[in-house]
């Protein structure tokens, strides 16, 4: 975690220790470093577990990993590496990620089937076989030492600030806490998520209700984001439940607890999916964007989407322009259905252009105060239909460039 | 055209005047500046004319107008306004760009289903209709003044120097002549092409064949490149023959001449749409993408332009970064079929990865020493078919954010 940190970032909340969950990080020495760069989490025996992994056609081995062990649903281990994505790293890296994982089953005397994984950091460059071995080893003698907030500092890569959030619900009378930790902060874009995202519950869910809620709960939020449209090779949420709450095991949408499991999940989800976008590389502005009256729901979120992608839109807010002639461009280009004619345009609580056209006696006061905030709300209604959604994302600025080009990766 | 002149440029060619074609320029004041800002072209009686235009959803007026015209097939005028491109502007910018066009047809006594008409600049500012008349009319009585260079400064932005070509086709025995004068910079995007490119040729023919001809040479050209993904509301490109050169005339395919005739239209476009990159904003390197062993030839272009588009790649490059990694993130997320294990990629003729992994003993010098120089090729081969495409683009440096961040638009 190194670089100025974001100037939206926000603290790194208080975070009590989970049951059936034991932390421990190490560090193998992935870059020429100190910081603990292996974290290595034990689940107590039954802990179930869902996930969500990038669209990518070039996933990385680890995504590879996850997906053949979800159909299992058992999970026993997390082990992350940051500082190497392992991905397009051909045969070698798929075996030191293999490798890595049956050096966990041994040590946790489980099934490597129940071991899940995850790198970041630089393509290319395949995961180092024995330091990660060894790192997942040491990593294991230290279960039990580290918290939450260690955690979330093991897996940071261009990360300014660590990035976790925790809810709670009622299951029957029985109370359940969601816990969350992810990492951002580049490459981050639609189809899925972000880089990485691992959510900890004690609460007892049945395998594919946790997917099921985690699926829907991931629709709504890191398929909400945005930093610049890039989507990383090696995106993975991971969802798992230790069931050491003890509530009545939710099994479907019927089961008792089950809605307010799922809502808490999805809050769970869209707090950490903002906090993703608060790190977003350069931003110096933390922007919502909705469309509503879209033909439907995913109409609208495509025409977000495409607002939110634009680099004339984010270059506009960055410099506090209220330019919406750039969104009725970003609109346009979507590819969904648009009438100029009915398009209206918001910026925070000031209607802009309404009917294809600036509207009369147009105040640009109360909306450059508006853009000379930090958090920036823009409205958009396509007046077709019913159709709405909300993204989010950052502005484009000369941190981004600086982050991307000046430095050598 | 302001700004710092692109480090890419190219000096404006020697262009002849062109028989059948009058060019008048003049100032109608859309910006407090004293520059030309109207254009008007008069073409002799029985000049063709051909024209693709934006894909966008919210496209102007001038647009929706050249759209109308273009079923008649026959020019006799066109008129170009800078400063402002009328694009959102309801009722009042429908009525202006109308009210050009009709005082264009009363000056030279044609129907004004034969006046073509663009605008770029701000968008959301309704054409003032008063000064859109008045430059119109000035530029009537300059007819005959102004030669391609004054007409290319005419219908200039945000570019930074002026963009034309030319090329000879040999028709039969008669030789006929194709010049194209084009503006950028910014919001230059896949599905068309640039803002506003215009084309002219004393070659006679049809204009269903050069409606053909013309869709052919974009989908080479225009709709191969990208600077920052912002697709125009305004794009439009427009072919006027004008048959002075009193060739046989081109009917279809099968007409003598007609490939040669295709040929040059493509080559001049290609040319036409390499200055627009040249002139991309913020531009400091100029990238041709390659992408080969697609499974067809619109796959290659999909995966070519997710890495034309891609900020991560486009800042590696300003850079001067060998970062592959990015391309191949770039290649997984477009959507298209990839087998990791296929890809390679080359830098210049250096090739960096092959079957899904770097190369043996790679060697960063003469990658890093091609990306130092101004002209970049990338090639990336799926190793899937035979689909092939080319694209340009242009790097994303801190010029591109300080020309739509820094500054108010």
């Amino acid at each position: 975690m190194a670089m100025t940190v974001s100037p939206l970032a926000r603290p790194f909340p208080a975070l009590a220790a989970l049951a059936g969950v034991r932390i421990g990080t190490a560090t193998a020495g992935y870059k020429p470093w100190t910081r603990a760069d292996v974290l290595l989490i034990a689940f107590a025996p039954g802990t179930t577990v869902a996930g969500v992994t990038t669209s990518s056609r070039c996933p990385s081995p680890e995504v590879e990993l996850c997906r053949e062990r979800l159909g299992g649903g058992q999970a026993r281990a997390l082990v992350v590496n940051a500082g190497n994505s392992n991905a397009f790293t051909g045969a070698a890296g798929r075996a030191a990620a293999q490798a890595q994982s049956a050096a966990v089953a041994a040590l946790l005397g489980c099934d490597v089937a129940q071991v899940f994984a995850a790198s970041t950091g630089v393509i290319g460059v395949p995961l180092p076989r024995d330091k990660a071995v060894a790192g997942a080893t040491a990593a294991h003698a230290a279960l039990g030492n580290a918290d939450f907030h260690a955690a979330t500092l093991a897996i940071g890569t261009t990360d300014t600030f660590a990035k976790a959030a925790s809810v709670a619900a009622m299951i029957g009378d029985v109370r359940v806490t969601l816990t969350g930790i992810i990492k951002g902060s580049g490459m981050i874009a639609p189809d899925m998520a972000t880089m990485l995202g691992f959510i900890f519950t004690d609460a007892a869910v049945a395998p594919a209700f946790l997917q099921a809620a985690l699926a829907a709960a991931n629709a709504r939020s890191f398929s909400c984001i945005t930093v610049d449209g890039d989507t990383s090779t090696s995106d993975t949420v991971l969802a798992f439940a230790t069931g050491a709450a003890a509530n009545a095991a939710i099994s479907g949408w019927e089961s008792p607890g089950a809605d307010a499991f799922a809502a808490a999940l999805a809050d769970l989800c869209r707090q950490l999916a903002q906090l993703v976008v608060r790190d977003g590389e350069g931003a110096s502005k933390f922007i919502a964007i909705t469309v509503t009256g879209a033909e439907d729901d995913r109409a609208a979120h495509a025409v977000a989407m495409s607002i939110a992608n634009s680099p004339l839109v984010k270059t506009a807010i960055a410099g506090g322009d209220a330019n919406w002639g750039r969104i009725v461009m970003a609109v346009g280009k979507a590819g969904e259905r648009a009438e100029r004619d009915l398009l209206s345009i918001r910026f925070g609580t000031s209607i802009v252009a309404q009917d294809g056209a600036v509207v009369p006696g147009y105040d640009e006061a109360p909306v450059a105060a508006h853009l000379a905030g930090e958090d920036i709300d823009i409205t958009v209604d396509l007046g077709l239909g019913s159709g709405r959604a909300t993204v989010w994302t950052c502005d484009l600025t000369h941190g981004y460039i600086s982050i991307n080009a000046d430095y050598r990766s």
